[in-house]
């Protein structure tokens, strides 16, 4: 097995769009800043989605005109459609000519009312939107990274069929994604399930191609992703701290924490570029910037013995 | 691979043990008794461990005297030492001659810093008392069950080579345990330190004769759970609500939440005999008795639903 393991960072995005006290641009500077330092490699930084939706976000132009130069760190942000990508090709005008790396990511639903619950359209609406959008960021230079959410388990259709996921898939992949990452987005996943969504999907794309993309919300976030390391799986999303709830369920926890992701990998000898102590860093930060404990284990279990 | 998994549960012993609020005897039935219909087959009830030691457990005999008989359920009681077993009697003769059934456990650890710290006394030390105890608990028609702990790793000592577990093991069944239960007591394994751990001991013992007692303290008990099902293991213990901390970092996790193992359990379709609402139920329960939050996700995850 490849020993070598992407973890890729989406706290700053995924993780603060779904915290109720909204951060200030410059504290999340600080965060990217400890992040980068810690050697997270992929660092997803906002989205430009509509600050109606998200207001937590609605600064993401002057975040991507700041981000922190740290060599060897890929930053990314969401673009939903053509006025996300204006924006976000003004941001990086106004970062200047030397700023770091920064990819792109689209994202829609493999359930139908998932999607039109989040995107107001079809699936087929948001595919076609695609095929304008993921061909234009491209042509900007960008490299372009796809989400599809709810392939374990939607919240109001319940199970999902894994074949919408590969359609999805396919389709993404054929207008030039480098990636698409799988979602679990409310957490129901098991890894039996994990491995039957990859044998179908690893039909049709490269390891390499793949992400997961697992919630902890029900505690077997790991173990999918022991599911997916099996399955020649090499990146996994998660966010510092496990910051950011389930939107469907408030109280519960939403994403994988970095920390409790990259102990595991650590201990079976896989190589992240992470640097333990400076992660653990970034998850105090990232607590203090939302004011509250944040659910990851691994992050409470050391900020315990530091403080014991 | 066989579809049964016994789900062992700890919570009213192991969890209450390093909950601060001492709970009150009648509560501690009412939960066994929720715990019981909910279908767990296994429920660790209590301990004779001295209650200048764990003050929580101070009323174990008044808890064994009055056991909710549940057909298919089964008790434990810890037994530290022959004073623990007399105090056991005691409590079984007042309970009656139709009590539920109950069985017998000893402990010891797998590395010597830790069982000095927690037994005041060395392993060998440790084992030439259970020479003489488990067989007498035996001889008394008790099942045994024998705990080591610290097989994953050692608050004191850091790693613990995987054939000192062997050793002690070794001797555990040789007495008559009918199951060990190897205990990641401060969470730190990971699943190919489980498998590598599996290895030695499976070829030493049976399948059904090992349990896993796998911490949550940073977040991949379940991915353990997964080598050891993976490994023919069948037996699993966990805690309702992922009651008890961490002694070793307080405010940190502790045990396995029973509700996050079924979870995973039924989704993959294996049987456990576990009612899903009757366990939230309890897991409700506990948390109303210990007067906090507990850390058990998939018990977040549905209270969260049903509040929401």
């Amino acid at each position: 097995m490849a020993r070598r393991v992407t973890v890729y960072e989406v706290g700053p995005r995924d993780g603060l769009q779904n915290e109720a006290k909204v951060v200030a641009t410059g504290d999340k500077l600080a965060l990217l800043a400890a992040l980068a330092r810690a050697g997270l490699p992929r660092i997803e930084a906002t989205s430009f989605v509509s600050p109606r939706w998200i207001p937590q976000l609605a600064d993401a132009a002057d975040v991507v005109a700041a981000l922190p130069a740290v060599p060897g760190v890929t930053y990314g942000a969401l673009v939903p459609n053509a006025k996300g990508l204006e924006r976000l090709e003004d941001a990086l005008r106004r970062a200047g000519p030397g700023h770091p790396p920064v990819t792109a990511a689209v994202f829609l639903s493999a359930s139908e009312t998932h999607n039109r619950k989040n995107l107001d359209r079809t699936i087929a609406q948001t595919l076609a939107e695609l095929e304008a959008l993921v061909p234009a960021l491209r042509g900007h230079g960008l490299e372009v990274r796809g989400y599809v959410s709810t392939v374990w388990g939607c919240p109001y259709e319940g199970a999902v069929d894994p074949a919408r996921a590969a359609g999805i898939v396919d389709r993404l992949l054929a207008l030039g994604c480098e990636q698409v990452s799988l979602g679990d987005t409310i957490g129901v996943g098991n890894p039996d399930q994990t491995r039957r969504i990859l044998d179908l999907l690893l039909r049709r794309a490269r390891p390499e191609q793949l992400a997961l993309h697992m919630h902890d919300t029900r505690g077997a976030a790991l173990a999918n992703v022991l599911a997916g390391l099996e399955a020649g799986i090499r990146t996994f999303d998660a966010a510092i701290g496990g910051l950011g709830g389930c939107p469907y369920a408030p109280g519960a926890s939403g994403n994988l924490a970095t920390e409790d992701l990259v102990y595991m990998l650590d201990g079976m000898g896989f190589e992240t570029g992470v640097r333990w102590k400076e992660l653990v860093a970034a998850g105090a930060l990232a607590e203090r910037l939302v004011g509250r404990r944040l659910p990851g284990k691994a992050l409470q279990a050391e900020l315990a013995r530091a403080g014991g």
